[in-house]
């Protein structure tokens, strides 16, 4: 029998709730935990809510959405940590695949529309991409400083790889915003936050 | 020292995430582990992203940013249970509070925006509200079906009280997502999901 859509729509409300389930490699800000995806896109859309004000001209409801979503893919390709290169291999054709397989489950025209926002995030090139990126770049950022760079401690990420990671951030956010993440990573490089090559 | 605008953004952003360890009552939909106030409110917006077309002239961004908000104030007030009675006794004071210590860490004029919004949802009275406290009700029934009414069971709630709590969905849901609901709630009686008076 076909589904009607809104049960097409409430299929996909509930096949979504495995994001929880998705692990990242962030802890939380008092380090008792590592996050989740669903945790991690909550918060970056309450970053966007909030810091949205610094990104002239920017579509709010279409960048929040593009936050909500952004993560959706890893439900079925699994969360591929940004530090492991070797990971990061094939991790295109995966979501892509992950994508047109859980999205299918939307009617057309959402389909159609979360497709469209997923690939316009990970495109970073419109003003809502980049600041969307801008968000997922930082929140990790005040999570690992929070924790004393638990995470980057544990992987062995040193702060030459947290700059590179950072480029959008200095490339193409506001200077009030790249000044306040270039004063996070130089305390933590001050606490000793960061691994060190050396040890 | 007088914190920044950006700073004391940076600060609220950081404290809010203390809401990933507010724990609710309901279990992921798969039963495995209950879930927390980030991801519910995640999956709130996901709600209000995908069903918003069956919710006449409301404002989508407005009411997304209310579902995100919704549940902060339980960072200092705790979550207090539905089908509690005896917990909800003072509840709006514990909230009040909380929600005046949590949104004063913002600049005034975003203090004002959230402390708004979160009156407005608990009001339950604009279309945005209505919307809100719909979807608030849906998702944890999509979770209770899903894991076999397994905190439904644990905290012997009964089909009464679920009817009773989803009264809004019956007198102001739009016809197609009220039947929806009906549906769910007559499925988890046949599979006797609901905590049976007589047992």
């Amino acid at each position: 029998m076909e589904l009607t859509r809104l049960q097409k729509q409430m299929q996909f409300i509930k096949e979504i709730d495995k994001i929880k389930q998705v692990m990242r490699r962030n802890y939380l800000s008092d380090g008792s935990r590592r996050g989740n995806d669903a945790e991690h896109s909550w918060h970056l859309a309450m970053m966007v809510m909030i810091l949205s004000e610094y990104f002239e001209g920017i579509d709010v409801l279409k960048t929040m959405k593009m936050v909500l979503i952004h993560d959706l893919v890893e439900i079925y390709a699994g969360d591929t940590f940004a530090y492991d290169e070797q990971a990061n291999i094939g991790k295109e054709d995966r979501e892509g695949e992950a994508a047109e397989k859980l999205f299918s489950l939307l009617p057309q025209d959402q389909a159609d529309e979360f497709s469209g926002l997923w690939q316009e995030f990970e495109g970073m090139d419109t003003k809502e991409a980049i600041c969307a990126s801008i968000v997922d770049r930082i929140q990790p950022l005040i999570l690992n400083a929070g924790s004393k760079g638990k995470m980057w401690k544990e992987h062995h990420v040193t702060v030459d790889k947290v700059l590179k990671r950072n480029k959008i951030v200095f490339d193409k956010a506001p200077e009030v915003i790249s000044e306040f993440v270039r004063s996070i990573i130089s305390h933590a490089r001050q606490e000793h936050y960061f691994h060190n090559e050396g040890d």
